[in-house]
Order: structure tokens, then sequence, then C-alpha cells
């Protein structure tokens, strides 16, 4: 490997702005669940707001072997994580009806973390693949990790369309980036078509493809 | 980061016994906790209680970045938490009337590792909060790790007060750190206000606070 | 720790194929629990498939310190992952009829993976007890993470011979090594060994022992 400079693509204030925002909607949104989930005390609920919030991108550090992860190095993380999780402790069901906002907040999230994700692993000089797993992996990973956590087959696992665009935003831009691509516009780019897959995922409960001879339905 | 010396603050004899006396304590409480949940057999029995007292050190080596974990480096550990897992086998509900005793040498692994976690996140160079977050994941992330196996959602999650001793012990060894007091009266001193918290919890079956609104009873 | 030469010992063509016959037969087998298992889409049954084949190496290369893992650099053991999962999407309970012809496979991926695990570690100067740890994680690592996101208690750890022919395995290879025997017939001879006990475990439905005075039945 060439060495690791441990630096996330972050210097621009509007990554910077947008990665925190994902963290703390993840972990707004992972806490959230596993209030509703599970009867949780107080670290418990911080505890998976902040593995929510800072998993995918720990795991994504291990794979890269850049230890230690960038998400435990910088406080502003963990504080983002932390606030999240405290949040949902504090006004729970009470946010209910910000469920629309908190969906698209996670979809930033998702969106971000899957291009920086690509991003990173690039830049450290892995491979295309390895870059789309890695970006798929940060995006995924915390939500994954929070599920196993509360005993939960991982939502991404079996239902809605979540892992899918992460994939294809981490895609499109892993590609462009071999092409010489690999700048800020066409980072947004990348994201904002994972963003709208998303969303429309979202609205019209889209699904990805089930094995063949099984019903959709439960 | 400044060069990881990869060493525990464990050349001191008290010390070292302290921390193999808490990873055998974990083994074999983790092991017999396995044993009571689950229909296992010796492979599952002693792997459940290796990971219950080393799983904690293996998780803050990998945040820290001091791959190979510390515990897998040295034989020691691995012969203490082999150890409790195959006297937890051996013995199995035989030891029910140990079971204070247990809860005894538990609290004292909680309060060594608590404090050594800290203690290895500064000196590896890592900020105060890091370090409060490594120490109370080196004292808590074994239990975590042998539930989450099992398919129960962690009790560190859930009930009695484990963890916010341990962050007690972490936050005033780390502080007095940052102060320059890093000696091993200063961090006897922790372990043991983390000690009688944790004893104190048990005694009078104290819980972290539940989100407004909802019981503390099940 | 001595250098770490971060390279798999499948300079060999024969260890690279059985290394990739092992992780696509790890892969389908991982699959194919996880689609009778659980009710999972496209993205979950393909990834729990890579994560079965993977994840021993993985785990391996994290307790090794030997980031980013040996797997996850190969694009070889991430295709035949992939395409292991892909298999087992497609086909499904069509590959009923080949379940014998599976467990060999599996078999031949324990063996595989459990004298490679403990080849890397000793040539990365790790001792006889590290290797045969990494080589048992490294042989039964992927389906305990299968088995744990999918909210199962792992097969391994209460039922079936599966991790102790893994651990005989790598014991021999260890302890053949330590004697300056390390060549490829020798390795073969130990895979060979492990992987006629677990054959022999599968014909005649073998056990690990449970604790004392339980029954082994359910």
């Amino acid at each position: 490997m060439p060495g690791i400079p441990r630096a996330m693509p972050t210097d621009n204030l509007l990554w910077l702005v947008l990665d925190l925002a994902g963290t703390f909607a993840f972990a707004l949104n992972g806490a959230l669940l596993a209030v509703r989930a599970e009867r949780l005390d107080i670290v418990g609920i911080v505890t998976l707001g902040m593995f929510t919030g800072l998993g995918g991108g720990t795991v994504r550090d291990v794979l890269l072997g850049a230890l230690p992860p960038a998400t435990f190095l910088d406080w502003r993380y963990l504080a983002a994580a932390a606030a999240g999780g405290l949040v949902a402790f504090v006004l729970g069901s009470r946010l209910d009806r910000l469920n629309g906002t908190i969906t698209v907040f996670d979809a930033i999230g998702l969106s971000v973390f899957a291009v920086l994700g690509a991003y990173k692993a690039l830049e450290l000089g892995f491979g295309v693949v390895q870059a789309v797993i890695v970006g798929a992996v940060t995006a995924v990973g915390g939500g994954t990790i929070r599920d196993v956590m509360i005993g939960r087959v991982p939502t991404v696992l079996r239902s809605e369309l979540y892992a899918i665009p992460a994939l294809i935003g981490a895609v499109l831009y892993a590609a462009a980036y071999s092409f010489g691509y690999q700048g800020t516009l066409v980072a947004l780019g990348a994201a904002a078509v994972c963003f709208v897959i998303r969303m429309i995922g979202v609205r019209f409960d889209l699904h990805a493809p089930y094995p063949p001879g099984r019903r959709q339905g439960k």
C-alpha cells in the first residue's frame, strides 16, 4: 500500500458540514430506532446512537488499514454522534412528527458517507472495486452494527432500498475518479444521485430483489 | 499520532496481577452467563469466556491503532481467559454459591480495565475524550460482545450500573493525568472509586436513567 | 513484532486454488443458510455470503495487525465470495440436492483456512499458541459472523464437530512448523487430517463435549 495520509477529505468546509450533519442524523435516527425497539437506559441509547453514527467509518478504516479510525481521532465526529444520541434520549417520541426531516438527513448521511468512503479508499491507492465496497460499508455499516446489537436482522439485509443507492453513488464516484474527475462537483453529483434514488425508494416503498420463487409480501 | 509503544502499563507487578485477575474473572463470569443462557458445548463456553475476558482490550487496541492487540500478543492474558472459561465449563452451576465472590472479581476487572484503558490511550498521545471512551470500551466491550454473540441485547445497554462507574473511573484518571498526576496511587484511587460505585450499584440494585416518560419497572 | 510481509502463502498455485475454492464454498454455504433462515433480499444474501467467505480472514488480519486485510486487497477473494453469494441467490433451494458436495467443499475451506491462518501467523513471527488461535479463528470466523448477523447463536458454539478439527489441523501444522517442517506437504497433511476429522464428524453426527451433568440431547 502507498503511504497512508490519515486525512479525511474534509478540508473542504462544505464536506465537513455535510459529514457532521450525516453523523448527527445517523446517530439520532439510530438512537430513536433503538428507543422504540428495546428497553434501554441512557447508556444504551447514547451508545447505540454513537455506534450508528460512527460505526460505518470505523469499519471503513479497519478495511483500509487506516487506524486509529478518523471518526475516533476527531472530537467533532464524537461530539456530533453523542449529540444525536442525547437528543434522541431527551426528546424521544416527541420527534415522531419530525420523521420526514430525519429521513431526509439520514439520506444525506447515506450519500455523503458512500462518496467520502469511496474517496478515502481511492486516495489511499485502493482499486475501484475496493472503493465501491468501502463506500457502501461506510454508508450502511453503522446501522448494521446497531441492528445486530439489539438482536434484529439488519434492515439493510432484508428490506428497503438502502444499500443499492449507496452502491450506485460509490460506483459513480469511483468511475469518475478513475477517469480523472475527482473534484468536489463530481462528488456532489454522485452523492446527489444516491440521495435522489434513496428518497424515491422511500417515497414509493421500493425494495431490492428477493430470491426467485419467493413472494415479495410478508 | 506519536510513536506507538505497544507496551501495557503492566511493568508494575501489582497492575499485572490485577489485570490478569480481572481477565480471569471476566472470562469466568462471561462463560457462566453463557452456560446458563444457551445450550453450548465446550468450544462455545470457552470461546465466549475468552471473548468476554479479551474482547474489551481487543476493541481498545483497534480504536488506538495498536494492533496486534496486546491481549493477543501476551500468552498470559490468553491463558488467564482460557482458564476462566475452562473453570466455568467444568464447575458450572457448582459455582453458584460463589456468586458474591465472582461479582467482586468482576468489579475489580471493570475498574482495572477502565483505568488501564484510559492510561494506554493517554500514553499513546490521545486526548482526554478519547481516553475516557477507550477506558469505558475496554471495561464493557467484552461483556457486550458476549451478549451479542448469544443473541441478547447487551446488559450494559439496558440495566445495571455497569458502564457509568467505568466512565467515572476513566474520567477521574484522565483528568488527573492531564494535570500531571499519572502515578500508580492516582490510578489505584480512580479504580477504587469505580469499584465502590459498582459495588454500591450491585448492593442497592441501581440503574442508569431511562428515557423520560418511561417507567423504570419491567 | 517483526516486519509484516503482508503476503499470503499463495504463491503456490495449489494453495491459491484451494483457498479460492474454500472462499467460494464458504460464501455459497453461508448464503444458502441465510436464505433458509431469514427473508433476505439480494443485498442481504450476497452480503452474508461475502461475510462468511471473507470474515475469518479479516478477523485473522486484525489480530495479526496485518491490515488492510489480504481478503480485501486481492480482488480474486472478493470475486470468489461474491460469486458464491450470487449463485446461492439465483439457484437457492435448487442446490439442495448438492448438499453433500457443498459440505465437502465447506470442509476443504475449513481445512485450508485453518492451516493457512496458522501459517500466516507463524510467518509473521507469532508464537505457536497465537498461530493455533488464529488458524481456528480464520476457519470458523466467517460462519460465526454470519450467524450473529441473522440473530442465531453461532452453530460453532453449540453443536457439530467444526472448531475441533480446525484446532487440530492448526495444532499439527504449528507443531511441525516449530520443528522446522513447514513445506507444502506438511501443510497438506495437516489440512487432510482436519478434513478427515470434519467429514467423520458429519458422517457420524459427532459433537464436542457438553458441560458435565447436562444431556447431549435437546
